[in-house]
């Protein structure tokens, strides 16, 4: 995570999942599973005991990085995606009204339009606009009786903009009904975070990527002031007698054995953020988009997705470059160049319709921690390469 | 994994998660972390391209145990809970019947009792006799016209008792509409599963049990016969344009991040269990329990659940002991012996309804293929002592 380390090639790809890792997390994953990785929860023995602090530690640690007054309110999941089918399924009825984006990634969107299809749900997708800027008051407007949820990415995986979202809590809260979930994806661990200030009822995280952590760990946090249907019914090794979900959190959101290796190895990527600071990863992360845009801003036919240079943004910056395929160029970097970006359609398939790059698609660089300003100038070199061999 | 090999504890809760992992197991998930985990199926870069084949080696290796024509029919879950509540939600609709029996876990009793109180799907448990045994006719009974699916555990994880899975595979298919879900948390890698050969149209299996890989694995198998509704929606890396969940497996089943490493874990716990074969696991592990069994009904008041001595089972032995409290036991085991066992009801109230232990729950002592005779008689001497000193 030095800046000069050598490295083989060029990552950036840290909006699909972060690589190298924090310090430590590969050894905390392994130590896990050679020491500690019991069934948390599910027996008394000292092994099951210590597999349940691991949990239990990843936990606080959370909660202080999100300023979530009860650790149990957080519940580990899969990844995101689980977090808000968790979310999603678990609060919206027939007959309710739900708020999203244009910009939202198919991980909001392929819920609600699957609850639209099946129970008569209806969604309301507020346009942004070219940059995937929203003003709040569109989502003040949007708002009616039946309204159940606000549903909305904090920062575009595609865009790199970032979403309102206090002045969107605000907004929520005073509607009455209303509750607003948010998929932090693009900003947990990368910008600050805070539930209560930020009137968040609902907030679903990876532990992949701006976590530093392992694949394969995520979690929702769910108010106490609501009780969604959990998404999944099981063993819970609490109130093994009773034939429903126990109440009880997180048992009632974490059915079966859980992730105990994975969740250690996040455990060490979120005290590595909260050492680092997400403002300081957000600084350094912005000024290497800044660097990567006004190198970019050089070369005749790219066109750079998402807010103006100076702006805010997270650590993406996706381009268009004229009369070149981006799968192609995605290809070419990646073989000739050694450098791994992402092209097409990023599942956000209306977040490219903001932009209009539904017909193209589009190049996405993103950037890490850990990323150099060589990385980030040899991809634009690339690009430069790229344009001019295909002139 | 050798006999002989020193450990500071004896670990006998192999049922709830197996350990040590597999030789290798360990390397594997480090070494995807270091090298290869970048995120499957979202990017065309060299990262991204190995880890898409570590999933597809792994799916190759599970569809070889488990004799499944297309290992894109496999999809990966969290844990066999969530595997379980993707097939029974994904299948069971308003006005269903549902055949299951007294000895499910409450991964699968749990989202049954929802959807009966939900939306009035009807649910018949077939009782087993004190010993877990049920009849295949049991099933041919239950059937009705509005059968839609037969849930059942392969083995029950409190009792040890096997179900004649073929029978009922049988049965089931003759009956036409209904479709057989097996809970194969206690028999993957540790029997034989053939799900042609058994009619078995669902098969969800942990990662992290027999097959010796790491916690936060595991899959469903669905036959291509049948199409049930995801349980998540969302990012699929594929068809990013559609608002609708794709049909292509095993995207449909697997939105959002993959838990690649724990998945290249898997792959060598799988290797492993392929290459010692179930049968031979099955063989060391049923020799380990009879061991045991011999040892403890030398013990006055204990009484062993389950099926009798020289009967089949799997590596489960769960004990009543007269006069003593089995939390008491197993804490004793715990500080006293550094035995780990587990304690309680393990996740299935009817099975101990069957087996006569509602009130007092049960001691669950259960091998794995590393376990030696050394350490199931040092938990044999530790009851005997135990119970002679509550004398």
């Amino acid at each position: 995570m030095t800046e000069g380390q050598e490295r083989a090639f060029i990552y950036l790809d840290h909006a699909a999942t972060s690589w190298p890792k924090a310090p430590g997390v590969i050894e905390a994953v392994a130590k896990a599973m050679e020491e500690d990785a019991a069934n948390p929860g599910r027996g008394s023995h000292k092994m099951a005991v210590r597999a349940s602090r691991i949990l239990f530690d990843t936990r606080k640690a959370l909660a202080k990085l999100f300023r979530i007054a009860n650790p149990n309110d957080i519940a580990f999941m899969l990844n995101t995606t689980m977090g808000l089918n968790q979310a999603i399924k678990g609060m919206v009825q027939p007959g309710d009204h739900v708020v999203a984006t244009a910009v939202e990634h198919n991980s909001i969107r392929r819920p609600l339009e699957y609850l639209k299809a099946t129970m008569g749900v209806e969604v309301t997708y507020l346009e942004t606009d070219a940059s995937g800027k929203l003003e709040p008051n569109q989502v003040k407007n949007a708002l009616r009786a039946n309204t159940k949820l606000v549903a909305v990415n904090h920062s575009s995986n595609l865009l790199g903009s970032i979403l309102p979202i206090a002045e969107i809590g605000e907004i929520t809260k005073s509607h009455g009904s209303a509750k607003l979930l948010v998929d932090a994806a693009q900003s947990a661990g990368a910008l600050e975070i805070d539930v209560e200030a930020m009137g968040i009822d609902m907030l679903a995280f990876p532990g992949h990527k701006g976590l530093l952590g392992p694949q394969g760990t995520g979690g929702l946090y769910i108010s106490p002031q609501i009780d969604p249907v959990p998404l999944m019914h099981g063993g819970t090794g609490s109130q093994s007698e009773s034939p429903e979900q126990p109440q009880v959190r997180p048992d009632r959101y974490e059915a079966g054995t859980p992730n105990t290796p994975g969740i250690a190895g996040l455990r060490t990527g979120v005290h590595y953020v909260l050492n680092e600071t997400p403002q300081k990863i957000h600084t350094k992360e912005w000024n290497l988009t800044q660097r990567m845009m006004e190198g970019l801003l050089g070369i005749e036919g790219v066109r750079i997705l998402g807010p103006e240079p100076g702006q805010n943004r997270t650590g993406i910056v996706s381009i268009v470059v004229e009369g070149v395929d981006p799968s192609e160029t995605a290809f070419i970097l990646d073989q000739h160049y050694h450098i791994a970006v992402r092209s097409g359609f990023h599942c956000t398939p209306l977040a490219h319709g903001m932009a209009g790059t539904t017909e193209t698609g589009a190049i996405r660089a993103s950037v890490g921690y850990g990323t150099t300003e060589q990385e980030t100038d040899a991809f634009v070199e690339a690009i430069r390469e790229i344009k001019q061999h295909y002139r």
